[in-house]
């Protein structure tokens, strides 16, 4: 093997992102177990009825999955079951699907987004309520489906019940309802119940069960959970650009990922990670934690040249500069060690910056 | 390393398409030597910058290079930059983005298809002369761009001429150029020119330089050869959900592919085994070429009972049943011995089928 | 009433297109006859209603019809009954709405247009056989409906078996039919059958039906001939910006058109008039007629010089200059007179460029 | 004259839109001095040159002007020349162009609207500030364009000065400007400015210019201000399905509506009526104005039995039902004796539902 000509970034892990993480060791040696031969292109191989059957024992039944390139392309493919041309899906304010995913969806499905009052993350039943029950005829873009985000992102968790009651109002308006799971893991470590009571017996009728943040090199599952839809999804698919031609080696890391719950795995090390940094700087002083904890993400406010001195020795993304609002997001391969170093980097610019004399307790 | 669980279609190598083949080991030893650590996603970090700049060198000046998920996706992002909503592209009625895209072009673009008459994969300079001295005002669609597929998809080559005239005759007219180079490699090899000389010193403004199809795992590389196009890029390819998260492992994969011209070797031996092909098959009496075999595919008619029986055995793609007209494809790997099973399994089953006697010479 | 301040063309009547006719006087009398008080705006005021009952009454059942500004309006959002993303109209090569409507139908369908071969502007049914019987997975784009235009936009007319025969050959495919109606009346006065006998006997789904080029002064009529079809319609109109506010002034004028069959008579008169014009033309040596004349348009070759020069006093259009193909088209009101003073300038033309001598029988 | 078939409702007019309104008599009388004779179709007659001029001489310099049909298809296609694929638009919260004009801002731009925060229907500058100096790269919707209301759709009036910084904020930052005008002249009879120093000397850009509501059949007029602005219309407005073929019937309106300023003096007309309803309501203790009257419209809220009474009288639009929030329009043709009658079926409901009695003062 020929050495490598790029060196990467000095800095090994740091807090902006689990998509800045690596793929997980045994999700690379699946691909390379089937790095031989011939195999039928786009889908028709035995790899991917391979990672399908795995989707099906994993549900419980038999579910509709397809593997696409990323979170965008499961999103917005997965919600096109839904699409009307002069629809609207319905998502809270904090939605990646509506703040992180440029005009794809306008783009592909030709709608609307409508954008609801959120609270920590989750959608308030109130603005999903209201917004259902105000008619407008044909002037205004009408809702089609409903999207929600677990874990959110903002860190949070719904428990089952609160899913269940926001997926039956948006059911009971005839609105399809999809969950964008990009770190659904986190979110079945946290709750400590199976995928099927949460997504299955509640109703959800859509997923995007991530699988980047989770440790794959590229790839993510749209799982269509109720049964007869998503008959169509080959061909928008194809249409949308998300169709691999060596799909064998998106169904491989899917085989890998559901193989002894490795995802729930990775996503309980993200969520541990998360806690041990909250752990640490929530007894600082200068540092207040924003939301609560429960996933894989600590979001804090703190001075501003604080955080722009952190961040300039560890990139970390400021979420809302106006607020010294920031995010630090843990991978599944976050370490101990990553932590202590973060937060003494942390510590040391705050004594530097003159911030612990005046405000220690 | 845990076995895997699920065994490949037992026929090693066909001829279906290069798109069968599995990853090349030299691109599959690099993805794996910048798997560690965390890295800036989104592109932001050093195997991208070094994969860039591994392009400016190959172009001999400064180009600007994406690397996107698909062939699909680079031809529709690529094509971007000369979107006007009321357009149209030009391309020859046997274009991979016409016949083999979906609606991709329209959804993304919004924009008319307008294909053209093709002598044996080639656009007839003719039927771009014509459908450019047509004027119809504001009432049909207004060509903007004109893409051209080399090598075509019927495995013949333009020459450097044959190009030059073309582009000539489009930007004569103020079209913008693209070129479907999803084999690219194959025709470098077969023509013996630099790249340079083949689409800058042409004119081509934009380009797909195929990856998939010379050894990649996955990844296409959008390239504007005219300085200043394609600086709205990357928003064009986040909202075309082409925005790989884990960019390093994409341009990785370039970054070897293109040392030591991977990529035209890789081309070479497919067009050396097409040729073997050929060869093999062009004596046959019940097998009759169907165009120049100048690239890495082998078109042929035969008696439509002798290809059901071969495509029953090995899997290939009927191009035209109506015709019997069949399509074999090479790959990089394709060997010596894949040939010689597949004419071996061929010669078989014309003799089973009393075909040699009868019309051998 | 003021004097208006500005002088139309002074050539009172040409022969460029129906189009560029005035308002019928039945039709703007109606228009004044509702101008008073105010009405429910977008369709719910009693004009509207009775003018879907006025169709109803033609078509001799219940279809859902509904009022838009203009033909690329009425066959866009006629279509969008048979919408999918990934899908494909299939239509003529010479389709009004695949050369005359820019890329109204990929905007706002998003789906391809797929023309197909026609003679004499009449759909080939090998063409529509060949189309339906390639199958090319989710690779091309879907075929979904079959649309024709009755007359066609050269001048000819469908018989009824040969509608009924490319309606059961889409039928039998799954495709939708729908039928562009822009001068429908003229069809219909031609063959001497009802429109239910034309239309719904042959199982045509949706229907344009034509009024501005029938004496309107703006508006086309989107009829849903088959039940259940169309039901989402008025959500369609107004996302595609085809929704009039102050409608009881097109629906009024669809009632004075389908009045005592005004619509039919004004497509006989324009008839008659194609007919007086061809029978004028035909002797002369330097026109060739190109194609039957069924309808209200005549078109002919003849040499440049000579339909330049006529061009020059009274314009029509060219339909293809390199072939020499020019378009006589005949409205409502085009009077005998027109007709003769539009010859005399024909032949007193060829006569000066010195062409009757030599090619006169 | 034959007799019209059909009786509109009986109620002549009421409040609910200024688009239940007839046609102005002068505008009628304009149509049909021009139907007579044929004359050049999609725009190229001597009528719609003479309504530009019309605009060049109102605006006080050579501006680009096209008549389309509806508000939808001015606001939509006026947009169109600051459209990026992956770009947002901004209004407010309750522009017409976000809620009452359904997916069609998404469908034929493909773009995002995002709603911001607004005050008595005026944008809130702060909300712009703050959308403006948040940047989120590639991810997050690109701003192109601010479209501004005037006046608003709750029937206030920006003043110039408003207008100005509202432009410049957004000029600085790259964004163009729109105005959608739907009801100009109401805002220009309020501030007593003329246009020019309203909207040209502010910097706006691009304008919608509304005709159907201060008194025409159909018609808007998209005009671009800035030069050099909307070179690219005439193709937009084709594949916008927004282009007339008999257009000298929409000029024509225009003509009249710009000779002696009739669209002021029909502005003036409506707000003169609103106030005259304004005076009339707002002693009545169990109504409450909830917005200056600056327009042609009264907002009150008043008890639920008391307003649903009334609609079954004479219909209006509740505008949000849960705070018993309802619109109250005037148009040009309101009459004295139509705001008695309403005012007295009101306070005669309010009467019969025992209000006057303990509320009154």
């Amino acid at each position: 093997m020929e050495a490598a000509q790029t060196t990467l970034d000095p800095f090994a892990r740091g807090f902006a992102s689990d998509n800045f993480a690596a793929v997980h060791p045994r999700v690379m040696e699946r691909i390379l177990a089937y790095n031989h031969g011939h195999a039928r292109a786009y889908g028709d191989d035995t790899v991917t009825a391979a990672a399908r059957a795995a989707f099906n024992r994993l549900f419980g039944r038999e579910v509709t999955s397809h593997f696409v390139w990323n979170g965008t392309g499961a999103n917005v493919t997965a919600l096109s079951a839904f699409a009307k041309s002069y629809g609207a899906i319905l998502c809270t304010d904090v939605a990646h699907l509506c703040n992180d995913e440029s005009t794809a969806p306008e783009r592909l499905l030709g709608m609307r987004l409508l954008p609801l009052a959120s609270r920590q993350g989750k959608l308030e039943p109130e603005a999903l309520a209201a917004v259902l029950s105000r008619g407008h005829g044909v002037h205004g873009a009408l809702p089609v489906a409903l999207t929600l985000t677990q874990p959110t992102e903002l860190g949070t968790v719904y428990t089952v019940a609160e899913l269940r009651a926001l997926v039956d109002m948006a059911h009971g308006h005839g609105l399809g309802v999809h969950v964008d799971g990009a770190r659904l893991g986190c979110a079945v470590a946290k709750l400590g119940v199976s995928v099927r009571e949460m997504l299955v017996e509640t109703g959800v009728d859509a997923l995007s069960f991530g699988g980047t943040k989770h440790g794959l090199l590229a790839g993510e599952a749209v799982v269509y959970l109720k049964p007869g839809l998503g008959h169509e999804f080959p061909y928008v698919q194809k249409h949308a650009m998300q169709l691999a031609s060596k799909m064998r080696f998106l169904a491989a890391q899917f085989e890998a990922l559901l193989e002894d719950d490795l995802w729930v795995e990775n996503g309980r090390r993200a969520n541990q990670a998360a806690q041990m940094l909250y752990q640490a700087v929530r007894p600082l002083p200068f540092v207040k934690v924003a939301f609560p904890v429960e996933a894989n993400t600590v979001f804090t406010t703190l001075p501003k040249p604080l955080w722009q001195a952190l961040q300039a020795q560890t990139f970390f993304w400021p979420w809302d500069e106006r607020l010294d609002l920031v995010r630090w997001m843990c991978a599944f391969d976050t370490q101990p060690q990553d932590i202590t170093e973060f937060v003494g980097a942390l510590t040391g610019l705050a004594r530097k910056l003159g911030m612990t004399n005046s405000n220690a307790t």
